[in-house]
């Protein structure tokens, strides 16, 4: 008998689903709505078994959505009667200093949702919206809210406040948030079974290095530092983020460039990182462009290379001893050169890459055997960890 | 027969000066000129075996200043004359892209340097003006120009860029250039001679830790990484700046707490800081309240230590193989307190430190013997740098 949530992901103008049976941990169904309130919409609806549901069309709103999916699952399967659903996950970015676990969506939960948006003001809002479109869609049902933030409210003061004027950063809410938890939390608790040691005794690097990317130092399956910060700006270089940057240089290009405040938050969020370095955020190209030898290219796997390092390196600080290290997320998972520049140099810290095991695939150790910290790829899957995290709630 | 160069500092309000010995080190005579400009300026000019002269009054700019200092040695000594003198030495803050090393000053470089006062628009104006009043002062002498930036600008372009749209950052200029130089080149060198090894085959790790506080990973005699970016704002936590900070918080105040991009800068360069943590920007007050059990003085040198430590983690990720750090400036030199936090917890990346040691005096190790790589107290001294950088070229 299959035990299934349902896994709902919401964007202001997109909206991602996945029917995960809890059990064994795999999709039973899974789609993508894109263009919400444009006259060109785009859905998409996948099972196993069944073929590809694609269609162009006009969905004016999150609820307008939901009746799509739903239609989808009568018509073409799976059943969702069949599924025995548990209740249906939510993935909320920012869940403020309030929010240490996954919660039971009530009306109390939503408004705080909605106190937060000031910190996550293109994320919460559009989380919400699909929160109460789903409570609309699935009224019988349990919804819980799994926070991005949740699994770093472990991080010391040390490493999540700034320095800077204490009633300033009471006032706005100020401090380091970390982002991506739910990947970090996944991973690192896989990491340790992969190691075959309790989670507890088990301190590891995780790098999620996706189009975003962060990375997060977890002591006994605490969260003690990530890479991230108030925003999903800061850290490592990302697709179009600029990740760490002298904060002068804002000021800078505010008085001598003549850019606005929004200029400026757009330049970085949106025009830097590989896009802004080498004219394409996708890191295939990337690597592609520096196989055939194009400086701005090698340079830039350069600079993600330096960042990562240093990353690292401050990380087995931070630690003090580590065991692991993890690699995950699309170029986590599958650009191995990337993971090579990440960790070159780093043998003096007993960090050893085995370059056959590195250029293979999936799961798997990539490590030399004499290296002291293990390193390993380990495929991230946020779904199964919202899912589960449903489960334990109220299963 | 001494041979001695007079070292210049000015800023826009300020003169410093020092007359240094270069063979033997010492300071012959120094003085500080405050308040250039306002009605009420005072002067200070001291010499071994002198009554340090004080003088309250009104000192007009920077050419009345030197005119004064002038009056100061014929009247009190020591000699000008008699300390044949080689030349006249400039610190200038901001020396961009081009200028490797010490220059000596004619209209060309002198232009240049107004060049780049976009990039610190504080500090180069007013070195020129120390500039151009010290060569009327000085007309028959060479004057050189020692860049703060300088010793940096062997950090590789992977380490120097920021992952930021390479048209804007090539347009504006914008890139790490590091400062505070002269000090860490200073005190890399001398830590070598203290190891007893030669410059190009020590790495190190130099602390300088003052008012404004930076970090600089040194491969055999040359900075590859450094915590200063573009402006002296980036890196660790400093008396009243914020050191590093998502950048993504600067376009939220201006957005939810409505301040301007001036107030930000102001609030992140002046506020900010131990100033902003706990009230005084002086590390001894800070000290001193951590002492007395006061949460946010103790809270404070966690957040300082923390940021040390992950730098210091990522310098031995960049460094691959460290033979020494050395902790140096008012608050490296001094606070043994903060030296201790910088490396707690250290101990499995071989650092090890001697509280006895750590607590002693003067220029010294304070590692424990076992202690895989050395660290060390060097006191900096940045006008014996100067002095010999100007020696070194017109000598
Ligand atoms: N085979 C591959 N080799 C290198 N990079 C890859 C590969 N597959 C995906 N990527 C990269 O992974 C990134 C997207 O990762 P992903 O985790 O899907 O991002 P996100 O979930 O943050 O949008 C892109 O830069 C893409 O180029
Ligand atoms: N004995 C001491 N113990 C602790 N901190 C000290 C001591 N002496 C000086 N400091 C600290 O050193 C800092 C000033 O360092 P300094 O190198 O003179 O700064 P800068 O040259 O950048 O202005 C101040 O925070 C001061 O409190």
């Amino acid at each position: 008998m299959t035990r299934s949530v349902f896994v709902i992901n919401a964007g202001s103008s997109s909206l991602k689903y996945q029917l995960v049976d809890v059990d064994s941990g795999r999709a039973l169904a899974g789609g993508l709505i894109e263009r919400i309130g444009e006259t060109t919409g785009e859905a998409k609806h996948e099972a196993p078994g069944i073929e590809t549901v694609v269609e162009r069309r006009m969905i004016s709103d999150h609820e307008h959505a939901f009746g799509w999916l739903l239609q989808q699952f009568d018509r073409h399967g799976p059943s969702l009667d069949g599924a025995q659903l548990l209740g249906v996950g939510h993935r909320v970015v920012q869940g403020g200093a309030r929010f240490d676990r996954a919660v039971r969506i009530d009306e109390d939960v939503q408004q705080q949702i909605e106190d937060l948006a000031p910190l996550a003001p293109l994320h919460n809002p559009a989380n919400l919206q699909g929160i109460r479109s789903a409570r609309a869609t699935f009224p019988g049902y349990p919804h819980v809210a799994v926070f991005d933030t949740a699994f770093h409210l472990t991080i010391p003061p040390a490493a999540h406040r700034y320095a800077i004027d204490a009633r300033v950063a009471a006032e706005h809410r100020i401090r380091k948030y970390g982002f991506h938890g739910t990947s970090h939390q996944f991973v690192s608790r896989r990491l340790a079974e992969l190691l075959g040691r309790p989670l507890d005794e088990v301190n590891s690097i995780v790098l999620h290095l996706g189009n975003g990317a962060s990375a997060t130092a977890v002591r006994g399956g605490r969260s003690i530092e990530t890479s991230m910060g108030m925003t999903p700006l800061a850290g490592l270089v990302m697709g179009s983020r600029s990740g760490d940057i002298d904060p002068g240089v804002i000021f800078h290009l505010h008085r001598m460039a003549g850019l606005s405040v929004d200029e400026i938050d757009t330049l970085l969020n949106k025009r830097s990182g590989l896009l802004g370095l080498t004219g394409t955020g996708d890191m295939r190209d990337v690597l592609q462009a520096a196989d055939a030898g194009i400086e701005r290219a090698v340079e830039a796997l350069e600079i993600v290379g330096h960042r990562l390092r240093g990353t690292v390196g401050a990380y087995l600080a931070h630690l003090g001893r580590t065991d692991a290290i993890a690699f995950t997320a699309g170029i986590g998972e599958n650009a191995a050169r990337v993971r090579e520049v990440a960790l070159a140099g780093l043998e003096g810290l007993g960090i050893v890459l085995d370059p056959e095991r590195n250029a293979g695939r999936g799961e798997r150790r990539i490590s030399a055997d004499g290296s002291a910290i293990e390193v390993w790829v380990v495929p991230t899957n946020e779904e199964l960890e919202i899912a589960r995290q449903v489960a334990d709630l109220v299963g």
